[in-house]
């Protein structure tokens, strides 16, 4: 196991990529943000976009899959550097600086940026930046994110 | 139609509510976010969680989807005050301040906080402080939006 106490600011994970075709954008978007230009190719053509576009959140939940997935790779490894962590309060400045299209295929990257001590017992809290880059190596996805992680015990 | 000129800061609108059964918070987990404690009432019920909670993006995404079904509403009541919003920068303090557990009903709101100049022709920026509050009366969820909308045309 690794806690709070073994974790090193700087440290990155590339996470893998994800390839946004037409399908996912449009199941996504059925469910969480029907907008057009996130349903339908032809309304998508007359928008502002020129092409279907997946829903920023749709961008922001496969980052989060990426990072459950990274975490399992891990653990079945069984290298015993699974780290312990808990619960996020939040995220902080998501951002969506180009849109998905679709067909396009996104790497997702996550780095260790700060570590703080909290007044939760048993937890520290650390802050990361994930990123999400397409194939024109364009950063499209940016966010500060923040995890409880264990201490280890005394 | 309203445009940017037309938007006042204080606004507030009620975007209705959404029940986090344990069906929608297992199908979205699946897909994005398939901890432990998102996905099986038993591993739930030994979490710090103590129960099934909903991912917190998908808190997230439910508030979405409630903002693009009222803009539908005002659309089909064709009162001529449709905002003519455009694509979203990206979205500042996403905060999951308490666990959504299974069978929560979440009431979404949001209120228009700042409106802003931007450099892009055509549009202004408006910015939204959204929150989620349970059946209970304690906010589980906020975020701070960014959205672009259209200038009146000259």
């Amino acid at each position: 196991m690794k806690y709070f106490e073994d974790v090193v600011i700087g440290t990155r994970t590339e996470l893998g990529s994800y390839t946004f075709d037409a399908e996912s954008i449009k199941a996504f978007a059925r469910k969480y943000d029907p907008q057009a230009f996130h349903m339908d190719e032809e309304a998508a053509a007359r928008s502002h976009f020129g092409k279907l576009v997946a829903s920023g959140w749709h961008t922001a939940a496969v980052s989060m899959r990426l990072v459950v997935d990274g975490t399992r790779r891990a653990n079945a490894n069984q290298k015993g550097d699974i780290l312990k962590s808990g619960p996020s309060p939040g995220v902080r400045d998501v951002r969506w600086h180009k849109p998905v299209y679709v067909g396009d295929t996104i790497s997702y990257a996550t780095e260790i940026v700060e570590l703080r001590e909290v007044s939760r017992p048993g937890w520290g809290l650390m802050l990361t930046k994930s990123t999400g880059t397409n194939q024109h190596g364009e950063i499209v996805y940016s966010a500060q994110g923040a995890v409880f992680v264990e201490r280890r015990p005394k």
